[in-house]
């Protein structure tokens, strides 16, 4: 029997209706992205407006304060007091801020993001920076309000929101080993892929079999078409609630490997949602723990499992049977076109070697942003000369695919970067793990039985949701915390070791 | 300048709030229908049942009563006076049952309608009369509530939900006098029909030539893809917003008739609720006028224009576009395919001709039920009398496709069916007023011009929206109230003077 806790009952209740509200923004917003024609734009931005407007005030009610307080004097089970302090979490982030702040962002990063949508087309940087300067100093202001209140430093604050716990002087020690032997490795992948003849895929690729492949794929990684979706949109991205998670990929004619890897990429975000635990659904315990965690998922499965020879050899009949066979299916130079590394300007484009040295450059840029040491003039040259030092690539003069290629600035959405090379590093972290637990395990992905990847991944990762913090949760995964060597041994196993 | 109406404002700054929820439930009822997987069901209801307890909460505000009071003293524009009948009609709609009748209706719908999907295959009246009888008995609670509210006849209080204004008198009297005629003019018509030979179209059909086909008519129609959308579902209706209409048809192989006319129905409705006007998006005063008025719309489309030979015209090149050619798609062949006549036990499949049969019978049925004056258990006799009167059916024993037909009964949605035979003739006095003003007419439908009829409707319907009471709604439009004669002078002008 559950002691008797009615305030904790009220405050759950409470998250019960912000998760319904919740999931009609979500579907609304898949829907914007995958199937709004282009005249309800502005209906469905009031819409959308006025359900946030509803749920602020639902998540900055004057009785919350009062209500947390008297729940964590209650008898709670050890998973209630999970949810509850993640719905203490919920109330901090929503209340921190003062709502003339907020909106003034809104305003701030919408004009600044409209403006750079033409912007990063024109090369033009000195119009940017009129844009995004504001942007700038209200994320400063954010930053040192937050920093008040909680004493943490103010880019950490930042970054908290997206990766609980994580603090710079973590990352800075993370990505500062990185970066010692990241070029190295870089230069000696590269010249050994170039003694490695691999024949390019030849197109076109007709979008309705790239279409059918694609479901084949997010079929045979275990996703629930019961319970989601795969469809197109301009952005890719993972969207809708855990019982219909919504996917989306965009098609081109000419190639059909950046379609397919997109989708496996959302499609390690979309069983982390199918997954996350049914009976709490709706309270925040059951939240998905972080965006480190959720990048640890989506390239566990692009990156660890894409780039396993095992990919190419299931992925190789499936071609053949989409397309017209041809020489570039075959899976060894299946596999060698899925773990091609090339520098490039491109963040998004990068593979997961030449990817941290775009993230790092990122960190070491906007956190001196944030802490006020440098200003928004001196982000060019510092891109060029990082640009130089980390990937041996001249960048002057070209800001669109420089500083303006990202749309994260131009939306404040300072701290977020770090997350994408965490989350590579604590895959390489579970895959580590799973091969610790299971010795066959990369005999058995080459057989095409994956079910161990995706067995692990549930039991220690999906089903935890936010039941841990991260460390607790890395810890119980797998005996230790972040620990960025994994990532280290990963690539040179993969590219340095491995039959080429 | 307006004069200041500080409560008026008010008001219409809660009829927007209102609008934007409804936005939000609009797109996912549709993406309900169209995209939805199955899984996604139980969470989907919760949050629709979340965002309708809002809105009722909102519709009901203990407030508004007299806030409606001191605005109707305030000095308005005749536009917000329209505007505020229209909100003291929705106030007095929400405000009309207790909270408690509500649910109990809404419990005992889903169980009648659920069992009914099921039980109409198996053919179980007496299964069927189970779940049927609560929810009769709480319709006639509702409505002798309503009564005593309002001092209309019970069944005229739920005829009003859809149809303001409308009483069993005026469908007496019109539904009377077609009641004398359309059997001998049924007959007329399937004798001279069966001398006319007409050449079945020869499929199988692909879907994906339907589609292209029906979004090539539905251009033609004038429907606004940059405002809405044609997608596929189960039940075809049209939704969404009127900055964004949602439509949906449904396609089979064999036969392509029944998706397109679908899609040209829905159509109708579509261009309704895209040129509702802009200035008023949000406020009652711009919503479609009533429920006949909008099928009005959509048999316009179908029916008046859809029947017409310049449709048969027009469509026949599109065929040979999208199939290969045949015999059947010659204009005088497809234009009697088009109008072809016949007697069946479905109401859904019927033709413009036999339509009123099947809603005059289920209106003699659903009024005395309503009154009290039958009981559930009377209905399959009474059906078999009507059917064998009105259209020459013998349906004793076949409950599946007599009373079990419809899912408005199982749904409580009496006083509806009156609606899609009023709108019928609403639609053929809305041609015989265009006939008047624009003697060319025919000619012009014949050549493929649609634009006077559009145009006219815009001007005399779209734009009204709920500007007016339907009666001088129709008065202003074609200078007469509701008129069945021009619905009878339509079908004997069409089915019997009209060249074969």
């Amino acid at each position: 029997m559950h002691p008797a806790t009615p305030t904790y009952d009220d405050l759950a209740a409470h998250c019960t209706r912000l998760h319904n509200f919740q999931h009609l923004a979500s579907i609304a917003w898949w829907d914007q992205a995958a199937n709004m024609p282009p005249k309800g734009n502005e209906a469905r931005a009031a819409a959308l407006a006025e359900l946030a407007a509803l749920m602020h005030r639902l998540r900055t009610d004057a009785t919350l304060a009062e209500r947390l307080a008297r729940a964590e004097q209650e008898p709670l089970t050890d998973h209630q007091r999970a949810n509850l302090r993640e719905i203490r979490r919920d109330w901090r982030l929503a209340n921190a801020l003062p709502t003339e702040l907020v909106q003034r962002r809104q305003l701030a990063t919408s004009r600044c993001e409209h403006a750079w949508r033409s912007l990063r087309p024109a090369n033009d940087w000195a119009g940017f920076l009129t844009h995004w300067k504001p942007v700038l100093a209200i994320a400063r202001e954010e930053a040192a309000l937050l920093s008040q209140q909680s004493g943490l430093a103010p880019y950490d604050c930042l970054m908290d929101r997206y990766e609980p716990g994580m603090t710079s002087a973590t990352v800075d020690r993370v990505f500062g080993a990185v970066r010692q032997w990241l070029p190295g490795l870089i230069q000696r992948v590269v010249e050994r892929q170039s003694g490695q003849p691999v024949i390019e895929a030849r197109g076109p690729f007709a979008v309705e079999a790239q279409r059918a492949l694609c479901q084949q794929v997010v079929r045979r990684l275990g996703f629930d078409f019961q319970a989601g979706r795969l469809d197109a949109s301009t952005h890719p991205f993972s969207g809708g609630v855990p019982e219909d998670v919504r996917m989306t990929t965009r098609y081109r004619a000419d190639q059909f490997l950046p379609a397919l890897m997109g989708t496996v990429h959302e499609t390690g975000h979309g069983r982390y949602e199918q997954n996350r635990p049914r009976e709490w659904l709706g309270q925040p315990v059951s939240e998905a723990r972080s965006m480190a965690l959720h990048e640890s998922q989506s390239l566990a499965f692009e990156m660890q499992l894409g780039g396993h020879p095992g990919f190419a050899r299931a992925l190789s009949p499936l071609l053949a049977e989409q397309f017209e066979n041809q020489p570039a299916f075959e899976p060894g130079n299946l596999h060698r076109l899925l773990t091609r590394v090339q520098r490039g300007l491109i963040r998004v484009d990068a593979d997961e070697v030449t990817y941290p040295a775009h993230v790092i450059l990122r960190y070491e840029i906007e956190r001196p942003l944030i802490e006020g040491l440098i200003e928004a003039e001196d982000v060019p040259a510092l891109w060029d000369a990082k640009m130089q030092e980390l990937l041996g690539l001249d960048t002057r003069g070209n800001f669109r695919d420089g500083p303006l290629q990202d749309v994260h600035w131009p939306e404040a959405l300072f701290g977020y970067f770090p997350c994408y090379s965490l989350g590579a590093m604590y895959a390489a972290q579970w895959f580590a793990a799973m091969r610790r637990a299971m010795p066959d395990l990369d005999a058995r992905i080459e057989a095409g039985d994956w079910d161990p990847v995706f067995d692990w991944l549930r039991d220690n990762i999906w089903a935890q949701a936010s039941r841990w913090t991260t460390d607790e949760l890395a810890l119980r995964a797998s005996g230790e915390v972040l620990n960025p060597e994994h990532f280290k041994a990963h690539l040179e196993t993969r590219y340095l070791a491995e039959r080429g």
